[in-house]
Parts: structure tokens; sequence; C-alpha cells
């Protein structure tokens, strides 16, 4: 019901994640005095990242574990300890789940494999941790997962041996991937790309903790900036959304990667995450609607987290770059130009300025010094100080080949690029070179992104355009109309679904059925010629098809040789069909046709659809979708993410077509469908034409196929 | 004319560069003692990676250079010198060169700067240098480039100093880059990444030896397997044209950048190389034909001649994945379906036999091991010997993540991949891994590619399959229609270009042209109603927009009617155009609408175009463009390409329209644009209806507008 539609920011009811990412002691259950076993590194770990909380080892045999006294059971643990790490054979883990509980633990990490993963059995067991959870308010994380890290307190409840080869930098990013191979292989690239993190968690099998549990858990943390997420599936819709709508209310940036946009990815995710895989353009489209920057690769993941956490905000995508090498120039301006970008000319006096400086250098954007600036690095430094004064950049890409790595160069372009980063504080800058890691590593500390490849340094800008414009966010709800409830929902055939569509205010022609030619004709006469005939049947979905559509009827005597020959056409398409009698309409005005329609996500429940009719729409798939309900800003971005928008909108000298009445229809229909989620299988507006500005538009035809309620529902 | 057309693979006049590649004596002009300066660098670089042929410095001051005697003079050089090198100023740089010809030097390489991109002074010099090339038939690369290496034989003829941090591992590769900054750039970068290189050139302004002649060396070179080019622009379509087929025949793997495929990079590269940037999309067809694979990355161009440096050939696209993180096989699954590699999926049995070793493993395509497998090393290589064995992929990746680091791992990984690929020589297989670089260093022995990110892996994979294919090469001469010649091209209004059109034996409808309302009527007695009537006029090129088109007039009484309102509506738009008359159509049956064109490239010369029609179609664009003149097998390609040629081929439905009739018209308009390039300035048949197949097709519209020939125009 409308009534239920909740603001996705609001807060969630189970218990705080703080005692699993900020605890003021770990307990340790399996814990092992060899640091290599599982049970024995995050306590090495612990140890070895200045951990200052109380960390108690729990074996069963007691004695010393690294040097800390072990406890021999969960029974000996304090009171209300905040997070248990739990290294046991999934056999052993329900018992000491159910211990910790009685004990008062607050969350609890468990690293087992051996549960939902190997089959039904294992399934069962996680089930009742679940449940364990639920009803002791003790979260847990996992099972069958690599861990939690707060590098800020050196807390590494992980067995990850890529601790081992060293932590990344500390930061204002928090990493949460479902998976904890990928996990693993992440602590490794922000070590080894410069990305700074501040806390990392994978979540594995999600008996209870979910992935959108630890996004709105790191939305809400002050000390986090930006979000990585690593998604396979998605458990929870309504955490997932409430943990976007919390991350954008709070200005925090998401960088999102989850699989599966393809056909053959989709097959594979289903496999692979067993959950219901949904359809991946609503993901696309929440993600959009809710700010975050979906990546399409690993290495484009974490350029994008990366430039993100510079804090750096592009907002009108002004974009500057200066290169020693013109075709590379070139190649970032395609780039910048695909991404749209806006690579904005130098001021021309500026322009003057650095051609009165250097004359043989390229000065509108791309910026060109050519092999010649490196031969005066006083005029190098002269050169960028204009460019940078005088652009106004919102961000700048130097791209300077492998030049630095000229003994020579190196120590002036430190002290001319650390000084431009003094002089320009504003901007975001970009280094795309190769250098001496020494090099990089004092320019990067003096706030410079360092991205080597030059394309990808201008699409992780892009990507941090994307992540400082206001998204949409969610559908305003007072603004939505009510449209009225059906107890019985039903529509056998096209004009009983147009009348629940015109109830709900979405516009129809006046149509009538007919019984006979007869009727036909008073109808016709009513309605005035010419006239479109098409037969009504609950059996015929495509009725073109069939032969059971007739336009452009022109008179009385044209009207009934129509009806005659199509009584006898779908006698022979559709024999068994009943033939509930014909529909009789006017014809529509000119227009642009479209297709409106709602579809039921297995993850999401009802999505609303528009793309446009015909053919070459159809083979190029322009559509676009939204959860329902929407409201009108909503829609209407829907309406110009179609890639022939420009067709609505009056190209070319056609007629601007009526948007308003185009929105009005899209909003009431996501709307209808939200109140009925539990009720709607499917409803198809095909095709919905719009007319010319100010004169409206009509579903000329409409399926609206129902469904039996489920408990539990999406509604 | 017709028979000048010759074949791209002819050879060319001017002398061989195996003087330049394969000196078996250098002289250095300028050579200096001191070996970090640029007169000084060569000489330390032969001597240090063991240049075995003759070395002679030259410098007035005599003595002894880097511990070889200096000779004082060019006049001193022995007659016949292979290769002299020039480090001289600019304004000494033509005297040497005649100096150099005059003692019978055969190439010469010219690093220093101050030619045609400093000015028109520089440019005289340089034109000079050109012109003393071509009547000495000494062969100049540069001036302005960072040289010349043959890493064969130690031949580092270049001052770049990106030599000093250690040269590429050899290979069969050649590198050509027209930008020295890039040429230095791709050294770092081939030596880092691994690719191995045997030869590098850079060609700077280009006064003699141009980068098509260095592609077409490579083309011949028996020591050559992948070309990597970095284009900034064309100076020689010609010479381009004949290297590509060349390096096709003998079968190379050519790579190719090309930056300004953008709106704001073909500015910039037109301002970057001063030359005409030409139709960005032309040398993108021209790629296409030749088998030339386009990279859009500095990146990507890297990771495509890697992978084609395999020397191993994907034709199929059957490519198997395995991983041991489900998302990431996910991920890999998206980027080969939006690749269009086939994923195919494991055997059955192969299926249940590695369902059997690993109950939880997907088995499917992509191959997710899960972190399971890490636990039992024999298992994870009786795994992947099944996989390799049972799939028979044409490539495999091997997602591995960080857990290569793990040191217990790290001995059974080497060993089981080594006899991995001692077992299956056949199929490419790629590592996708962090991993310590002994490991990395010794799996790229045993023919592992390295690539470290997971999608880059699989769009290498994607090139390499580029690569593999047959393309289909220059258009072949013979098959081409005969047409005929045009003394005086002239087409002052539609009716005079549709007589052109028939006569080059593109399909026109009987038209005839008419005076007035009786001739009218006369000829649509003739030609039966309904009918077409359109105005006539050279000043008049939109006849819809001027109200002067009526369509489907049904009898006498409504031509009159028509060519009433007609002659009124034109005045009124075009008071001023001549008008020569009406010209009177039958309606043209059903079909689809296309747009054929010829349009003057300045580089390329006449250019043929197809594209679907609608106004949807020219919103995404759909064109696609070839330099004249193509064959059937050509033409058939080009509509094959357009994004609608579903609609062409009886998508949905659809009647299949008579590509026959299409294809013809495009071979016929191409050869008539090829044979009067000098006289034709476009043409635009819009629209160019193809009906049912069997039934032909006709241009309904056309435009024919004419040029002054000029002294050497392309023909």
């Amino acid at each position: 019901m409308l009534d239920r539609i909740e603001s996705p920011v609001r807060e969630h009811a189970a218990g705080s994640l703080d005692p699993l990412f900020s605890p003021a002691s770990i307990a340790v259950l399996g814990a092992s005095a060899d640091p290599l076993k599982i049970g024995g590194r995050p306590i090495k770990f612990l140890k070895a990242h200045g951990y200052g909380g109380t960390l108690l080892p729990v074996n069963p045999r007691g004695g010393e574990v690294q040097g800390l006294p072990a406890l021999r059971s969960v029974a000996e643990l304090p009171w209300g300890v905040d997070h248990a790490v739990v290294a046991l054979p999934a056999s052993a883990v329900l018992e000491a789940a159910q211990a910790c509980a009685d004990r008062g633990v607050k969350a609890m990490t468990v690293f087992s494999a051996g549960f939902a993963e190997v089959g039904p059995e294992g399934a069962a067991m996680q089930a009742r941790l679940s449940a364990l959870a639920r009803e002791s308010g003790m979260r847990i994380i996992g099972p069958n997962c690599m861990g939690v890290m707060n590098f800020r307190i050196g807390m590494i409840a992980s067995f990850a041996f890529m601790v081992d080869l060293g932590l990344p930098r500390l930061g204002r990013t928090a990493l949460v991937s479902q998976s904890g191979a990928f996990g693993g292989q992440a602590l490794v690239m922000a070590r080894r790309r410069g990305l700074p993190l501040g806390a990392w968690v994978t979540t594995g099998n999600e008996c209870d903790v979910e992935m959108a549990d630890c996004l709105a858990h790191f939305a809400r943390d002050d000390e986090t900036d930006v979000i990585m997420g690593y998604m396979e599936g998605c458990r929870s819709p309504d955490r997932l959304v409430h943990a976007l709508a919390l991350a954008r209310e709070r200005g925090k940036r998401v960088v999102m990667v989850k699989a599966g946009s393809s056909d053959v990815g989709r097959a594979a995710a289903q496999s692979h995450t067993g959950a219901l895989a949904g359809n991946d353009r609503v993901f696309d489209s929440l993600f959009r609607q809710y700010g975050v920057h979906r990546a399409d690769s690993i290495e484009s993941f974490f350029d994008a987290a990366y430039a993100a956490g510079s804090g750096k905000r592009i907002t009108e995508g002004r974009v500057g770059v200066f290169t020693v090498s013109g075709g590379v120039g070139v190649l970032m301006a395609d780039v910048a130009e695909h991404e749209k970008l806006d690579m904005a000319p130098l001021p021309q006096p500026a322009q003057d300025e650095l051609r009165a400086m250097l004359p043989l250098a390229a000065v509108r954007n791309p910026v060109d010094g050519t092999a010649q600036i490196w031969s005066d690095m006083a005029l190098f430094r002269r050169f960028l100080r204009t460019m940078l004064r005088e652009g106004r950049y919102e961000a700048v890409v130097f791209f300077l080949t492998a030049m630095p790595y000229s003994p020579p160069l190196q120590q002036p372009l430190a002290e001319i690029f650390a000084d431009l980063r003094r002089e320009f504080p504003e901007p975001a800058l970009v280094l795309s070179m190769l250098a001496p890691q020494a090099l990089q590593d004092e320019l990067a500390e003096h706030g410079y992104l360092m991205i080597e490849d030059a394309s990808r340094a201008i699409r992780a800008l892009s990507a941090l355009r994307a992540l400082s414009r206001p998204s949409p966010g969610p559908a305003d709800l007072a603004s939505l109309p009510r449209v009225p409830h059906f107890p019985a929902l039903e529509a056998a055939n096209e004009h009983a679904a147009k009348e629940v569509l015109a109830r709900v205010g979405i516009p129809v022609l006046p149509e009538r059925t007919v019984a006979d030619p007869d009727a036909a004709c008073a109808a016709a006469w009513e309605l005035g010629y010419p006239v479109a005939l098409k037969v009504l049947s609950p059996d015929i979905v495509h009725k073109s098809e069939a032969g059971g559509v007739a336009l452009d009827i022109a008179d009385e005597a044209g009207l009934r040789e129509a009806w005659a020959a199509m009584r006898e056409r779908v006698a022979q398409a559709a024999p068994r069909a009943r033939i509930d009698g014909m529909l009789l309409a006017p014809m529509a005005p000119d227009g642009v046709e479209m297709i409106l329609g709602v579809q039921r996500d297995p993850v999401f429940g009802p999505v609303v659809m528009v793309g446009m009719g015909g053919i070459y729409a159809e083979l190029l798939d322009d559509v676009s979708l939204r959860i329902a309900p929407v409201d009108a800003e909503g829609a209407m971005r829907m309406v110009r993410e179609l890639k022939a928008f420009p067709l609505l909108d009056g190209a070319r000298g056609r007629p601007r077509a009526d948007l308003d009445a185009l929105v009005r229809a899209i909003v009431r229909l996501s709307v209808f469908a939200h109140r009925h989620a539990d009720r709607i299988a499917s409803i198809d507006i095909n095709p919905f034409r719009v007319f010319e500005a100010g004169r409206g538009a009509a579903a000329l035809d409409a399926v609206l196929l129902t469904r039996e309620p489920e408990d539990g529902g999406h509604a």
C-alpha cells in the first residue's frame, strides 16, 4: 500500500556494528600458539599492529598462547566481551556461538567454512546461527569469511596472510567485500597503489551481518569518507537501499563493483551466489539514483576510489591537460570527450602568455609543452603556474612520460610540483608519469594523485565528477499522487487493462467494446471516423500477429468489411481463443511511440520501465528502469537517459513531445505498481503514444498480467 | 581512372631501410667525449650494448672520443658508410647531410631539432633536406627524432637516456613511434611489462622516412612478428596503405594507437601534427580492412602487443576462465560477452569430473575452484589438467588473486603451471595474479602471459583474436565493375544527378521532368498512379523543407492541385531559386531507407559511406565508411557493420531486404567516386530505398556536388 512507502533513510533495527569494528576487547576462540595457523594469525596480527584493547585467547588446553594467558573456555570470558573471533571447525561453531551469546559477547566473526556453501546440512547449521544472532542480538559476521580490520586501532581480526606483506597506508576509505578471496587481493592492491584504507571487511556467507549493514556502518562513521563495495549479490534489498540512502545523506563517496552485467555473467553469478541475480540494470539505476559510482573492472574500482580519496570535487567537469607529448594529449582529449568532461580552452590572454614563453607549445588545452620545455626548468615552472592560475580547472592531469627518470630533472620536478600544490590547493592534480618510486611517494605526500596511464587518469577524474555531483536520492514521497486501490485486481483483456489504467490516471482513448458490426458502426459514428478496430480476447496477446488489428478505417463500409475480414483471420490464426468482442477506438493523433511497462524484479520487486517504441529502438534496447515508485524528477531522469531522448525533445525540427504527460504516466504507473506489488506480474503499454507538447498522450494498447500474492512478498 | 587503381602491395620506389636498422658501419657526427651529451650518448650506448660494426666518431677537433679515434670531417669517412647519426645544431645539418651524400652514406638519423616544428625558416631547411634525400637516394630519418634501435645487434643510434634504465628483453616485436617523447616512455614500459622488443624507431619530422616506411620495413623483416605503431598523423596515405597491405600479406600482427577519435581530440591533433587530420573513422575502417588492431589507450596498446607476441592464435574466440573467486569470474564473463568472446561451457562429463573432485566448485565456465582448492595442491593440479584437457579452449585465463604470495604455495604453483604448459602447448595461457616477481618471471619464461588485471586479460585475448582472424585486405580489383567516364561531370539538379547515377549502374525510378501540369498528367498516366512530385532546382538542396515534395498523389485532380500548391509554397520559401521544372516519379514500393554517399577525405580522397536512414539512425550516427573503391565483399562488410543490420536481414519477422542490390550500388558508387575523384566534391543519395529481397532498390533522391580538379589531386 502507498502508506507503507517509507523513507529509506530510517534506522535499522538490529544492533550496532561498533563492537565488531572498534572493540575494547577481543576473544579468539580456537587460539593457536602457531602464528601461521588460522587460530594463531589474528593474535599475531593484533599484537604486531598494536591493538590496544584486551586480547583474550581461548583454548581448552589453557596455558600460554603467543605470550598471552589462554582461557580454557568461553565461560571463563569476562561478561560482555565486544568481539569474539571464531577459528574453530564448523561443527564446533554453533555451540561456541551460543556460549558467547550467553556470556554477553556483542559481536562475533566466524572464519570457519563448512556452512551454506557446502550444502543443505551446512545451510541448516547456518540458519541456526542466523536465528541465534536474531534472538540474542549478538551480531555475527561470516561464517566463511576472512574477517575484519580497523587499521586505525590495529584491529586485525583476520587470518589473511596478505597482512604479512604489509598493510596499506592509513586513510579514510573503507573496503567492504562479500568475497574473501577478493578481499585478500584488495589488501595487496591497496598497498601497492598507495590507496589509504581505514577499514576492511569481508562478509562471507552473511548469516547475519550483510554487506549492506557494513555499508551503513561506514556511512555513519565520521572517520570514513569513501566506501568501496565489492558486491556479488544482494540478500536484503531494503538494507541495501537504506545503506545507500544513508551514505548519500552523509555525503560519503561510494564506489562499487558488481559483476553480472552480461548474460553469461548473470548465469555465472546466479550459480556463484546462489541468490537471485535480479536485473542488473535495476542495480545500475539504483546506484545512479544514490550517486554510487559503479566500476566495471577491478582496476577502475581502485582508480575511482583512489581519486575519491583525494577529497577533491569536480562538479562542472572542467579538466586541463598538460603533456610533453602532443599525441598523448590528443588521446586524453578523446577519452575526455567520451566521458563528457569539458576540456575548456585556456582564456586567450593565457594562451598568448604561454605562447610568448614557448612559441612551439600548443596552448589551448590539451597544453603541450613539447620536449623543449625540459631544457629550462625555470620556464617549466612559470609555464605550469600560468596554466593553473589562468585555467581555473577543477582538475589538471600532467602527463610527463618517463622523463622524470632523468636524474638531473628529479630535484627540480619535486620542488616545482610541491610549490604548485601549495599555490593551487583547490584543484585535483594528477601526475601521469613513469618515475622513480621516491619521487612518486614524495609528490603523493603533497596531495598529487599518481595514475600512470593517461587514459585511466582521465577516467578516474570522470568517476570523481560522478561522485561529486548531487544525486537524485529517494523519490519525494510527499509529491507522489494517490492512486486508487483495486481490492481484486483483474484485467482479462486490453479493454479491462485500459480501464484500470484510466482509473490510475494514465490517459487512454475513448474506446468502446462492441459485440457486432452494427454496434461498431454506432460507436464509430459517435467517436468519429477514422477509427481503429481490434479484437478483444484474453487468449490473444499479440493481436497484430493474429490479424486482430485494423487501422485507419475511413467509413462505415470499410468498418463492416474490416469486421468480417478480421473475424475470419482471427478464427484461422487462433481458432480456440475466446473472443470478448471487438474494441473500437478513434485514431490517435501522430506522436512519438513509447513503451511503458512494469516488470517484477526478483530482488527489488516492481520496476517501472520506459523505452522508445519502434523496431530500431528495440534492437538497441533503448529503455530505462527504476525501482517503483518514482517521483516526477525521477521519471524525467528516466526519460532523459534514453538514447533517443532528443527525438522527444524536438531534435531536427521535430515538434517537442508532451514530456509532462509522459512523466505523469510513468509516475502514476510506478505508484500503482508499487501499491499492488503483490498482485501485478507485469504491465506492458505498447505503444504509449506521446503527442505534441500540450496535447497529452495515450496508451494505445495494454496488457496487465496479475499473479497470486505470496506471503511476505514485495509490497 | 579505373586503370590507375593499383594493388597496394607493390614495391615502393625509395631505397631500403636496411642500412638504417642493420648498418655494418655507423658514423656519429657531432660525436662527444661526454657520454651524457646528445653527441656522446649514442657512442656510449653502441659500445655498451655490443654493437659489432665499425663505429666512426666525427669531430672537428679529432683526437679520441670515448676511446675511439675521431675523424675530423665527413670527408675523412670511408666511402659508403651505412648509417650516419647527426647530433649537430640545426644550422649545420644541411651541409653535413650534403657531405654525407657526397661520401656515399646510405642512411642518416638526424636528432637535431629546429626544423619544420619551429616555423617557416626551419620548414625551408627541412624541405631542402627532403630534396637532398630524394635526389641522392640517401634515406634520412628525422630531423627532430630520438633515433633508431636494433636490439638484436646492439645498434642503439639514439640519445634517449631511458636506455640507461635498462633495455627490454629481446624479442620479435618492433615499435615505430612518430613521437620521440612517447618512444622514450614506451622503452621504459616495454621493459617493465616484460614486452620483448627487437627494434625501436622514432620518426620525428619525417623529412624522408615516414612511419609508413618503417612499418613496411618491418613487414618485410623475417625477425619481426609484431609491429607496434604509435601514429599522430599520416603524411602519405599511399605509403601507409602499402605498408599495411604488405604487413597483412606477410602475416605480421600490427597494433596501432592513433589519437584523434573525438572532436576535441581531432582539433588538438590538427594543431599538433600540422597535417590534415582526415576523418578518424576512415583510419578506423582502413585498419579494420588490413587486420590492424587499433588500441584506444597506451595500456591496451601494450596489452595487445604483449598478447600478440605470444604467437598464439585465437580464431573461434573460445576462452576458458579459471578463478578462485567467483565474483571476478563473473566480471570476466561480463567483459568476455562485451568483447563477443565465446565462454563455452565445459562438456558435461568434464563438469562431472571436476565436480567429483571438488563438490563446491563452479564447473561450467567460468570455473571457480573456490578458496578450497588451495588446501590440496595435488587436487589443484588434477583439476586444472582436466579443465585444460577437456575444455580445448584457445585461451585460458587463470585468476589467482594474491594467493601466490603465500610462501608455501609458490613452489607448487611454479611446478604445476610449468607442467601444464608442457602438457598443453597450444592454447594461449594467461596468469592474472599478484605474485612475487621471481615467480612471475619464471612462469613468463614458460610462455605464460602475465596480465594482472582480470578485465584487461580478457580484452588482451580479444585483441589477440582480432589479430588472428583473416582480414579482408585490399579490394579485389579484378571484380570491380567498369563504370563510364564522364569527361565533363556536371549534375545541376536531382534529375541530372540521377541520370549520372543511372549510367553508373545505380538503380533509379523511371522519372520524368515536366514543365507544366499537363505534361505532368501525361507523364503520370504513362507511369501509373500514385505518383510523387518534386520541385527541380539547382538552388534548393532541401526540397522538403522548401515545401517542394508531394507524395502519394492518387489521381489527376490531386496532381494538378499538388502542382499549384507546390509552386506557391516554393515561391514563398525560396523566391529567388531557379526552377528547372518538376520531377514526376512513380511511388516506390516499401523498403528500408538507407543513405548512400561519397565524401572527400583530406587524407585519403574519396570515401564511400552507407548508413541507415531515419532520424533514429541519424541520431546514433549509424554509418560505415570505406576508402573507395570497395569490392562486393567490402561493401557487404560495410553493411554488416551497421548497428541496424538486423533490420535489413529480416529481424523480427520483417522481410529480408535486397542486400545484393544494396551491395551492387555501394560498389558502383565507390568505383565511380574513385574514377572521378578529382571532380567529385560529394554525393548524397538520401534516401536509397532497398526493397524486399529480389526486388532491387532505388535512389529516391540524390545530390551530386562537383569541384574544380587540383593538380596532383587524389585519383
